[in-house]
């Protein structure tokens, strides 16, 4: 399958020339190549984020599409660059956590060591291996030079913990590990782990704050505004409706999260 | 004549990876699509400053052009999802006001309601329309799906009123409607409303702060710095050359702007 | 050569339309222009980042490349429009020193005066020569109008000073003249003024910072976290591993640097 789009995730911000200059040395090289921003305001060297953000955006992008990556504290030490290739998809950047949560459950057909340095810009930096070594691979790449081409293939990469809930009958315990743009705390509560529970009867907490029932999108909110929801990651989502939970609640990322089921069909506040 | 450019338009911002999952979902169905970002920069849920951006940014796009705007509050509740054709310009968004500056004055040739899921991402999300049904619509349209076959026909939509100004012979009482990022306080007085006036002779006021004349452009300041004159989008602008007029004058949207003629032909100082 | 990409660069920020509208009027015009945004993120009406991000960004784009830069204070007044082509790029902006850095060093082979109207859109604003002549002209040169058929020749432009540094034989005075989304301090000293001094032997000021030998990346920082390296531009950076200097150090824009050689081969602290 002939890889087509080129995706770009960073820690770059807006501000500076960075991202721009990636592009400008991919279309050094690729003429042709089509190139989208998934996003570059991942918090400054957040592999959390930057992960999150991957896994749940990769889905969404056709077969054949290269996503690069680039939140990488440890740029010019030994921490490998890598090719990652599974489910025809294509997965760029440093070996340091950040590609994995995008790859869960999936058998990569080539894991590759960037070492292959006729495919690097030259000289190369110690501080920009955005734009040295995984913007030209990805071009390259686009234009259809195979995987192995670009180093020796390795058997494993680092990996990111997804954090594990703690379940039990009638409970579970999860945590905060996203707040977007609105303010909205997004959980690694999965949506099947409240499968077989009744919705209406469930109990979220997160701090002092309790909101009663799992509600089907963000009007539904109850009487203060607050909300539980399934969010478009498939992801358990406390928000607060025309408002910012994280504001409002003063949460933060690694909070707890308690979700039971009122068992007695009554009532209870916050 | 054939859609072209697809333009996108949202309160997501760029800390999340929401605008670019739409690219992926609009690259997934046509591979050979040209999308543009509008501003992902609209203050969250402020439908009038999406509106306001979408009706001052259309006319410079070729006929054809296909505008996605999501700004949507009310996502997943009753509020339809639209398409909207009027002079060779398409608008894809809620049914919520958010399109409906862009096409005052404008006799639409199709209202639909997006309905036929065929045409939408499956499952549907409750909370990301955008990706769900906005963007693959827009897709869908690029590669030339008459608009008639996204769903039935309607009649109206939701429209948000242009702020009214009350005038007299020798007053004009306007307001501010938008406060750009460079502080400049733009007003809904529109170019016309000036005309037949003597530009050298007309005051502006904005709480304390009077300027006297309309100058041609910024460097026309007083010795203060301040100006008013008619800017890029043709409405009244109240600006501190190399400054900002927001912070200075610590104004808001909706504050009142009041406009004289000084039939004195004296001077009068702020 | 025929001329190619068109990058972007501005302090237009994220929140307005201006970029969009920017790249309207380029697509009306070239419905096949590849457009590319370097950065919105300049700070408002800092001609010397502009300058600065234009200078390090440019040489990792094609030839043919046509580099459009807006950070234009002096919009509607009697600063020229320009057109600069030097060694095969393009740039296009204001007379006001933006350009300048970019084209140290660089014979232009045309320096244009954007003043052939029938390359404008019209009506022409006295605020927004990004959208009215700029823009347009950026697309027009794409299609391949020749740069002469868009005004008569000038023999000069506006410069932008490089900073100087004062240097002896064992001490080099220096700046901060950029500092980036990290908070990275960005300094004048090139590395070449670095080269024959011994790196380990070099001790680095900055305020009431002092930090002993040149590293080859942020890892080498000492112990406190401070590292100073030459950085992706080529040039005397100083920065705070995992961190930001500027918060640390409250440093700003034309701090001074001082640079010496410990010539006594001892440990100093700072």
């Amino acid at each position: 399958m002939e890889p087509k789009l080129i995706t770009l995730l960073s820690d770059f911000g807006d501000k500076d020339p960075f991202v721009g200059i990636m592009k400008g040395v991919i279309f050094g090289i690729n003429p042709n190549a089509r190139v989208i921003d998934l996003s570059h305001g991942i918090p400054p060297q957040d592999l959390m984020a930057g992960a999150l953000v991957l896994r749940h955006s990769a889905p969404y992008f056709p077969p054949g599409t290269i996503h690069v990556a680039v939140v990488d504290p440890g740029v010019g030490t030994e921490r490998r660059p890598l090719l990652i290739e599974a489910e025809d998809r294509f997965f760029i950047g440093p070996d340091n956590g950040l590609l994995s949560l995008a790859l869960e459950g999936k058998s990569p057909r080539h894991i590759i060591e960037l070492s292959n340095d006729i495919y690097h810009l030259k000289p190369i930096s110690a501080t920009f291996h955005g734009r040295d070594i995984f913007a030209p691979v990805a071009a390259y790449l686009s234009l259809g030079i195979p995987p192995a081409d670009f180093g020796p293939a390795l058997t494993d990469f680092q990996r990111l913990p997804w954090p594990k809930l703690k379940t039990s009958d009638h409970a579970i315990e999860g945590e905060i590990i996203y707040i977007d743009a609105f303010g909205n705390l997004v959980t690694n509560v999965e949506e099947r782990a409240l499968k077989g529970r009744r919705a209406e009867r469930l109990i979220f907490s997160v701090g002092s704050l309790s909101i009663r029932g799992l509600a089907p999108n963000y009007s539904g909110a109850d009487e203060r505004g607050y909300v539980a929801l399934v969010n478009s990651w498939g992801l358990l989502e406390i928000a607060l409706y025309k408002g910012s939970a994280q504001r409002s609640c003063r949460s933060q990322i690694g909070d707890r999260v308690h979700i039971r089921e009122n068992l007695e069909g009554q009532g209870e506040a916050s």
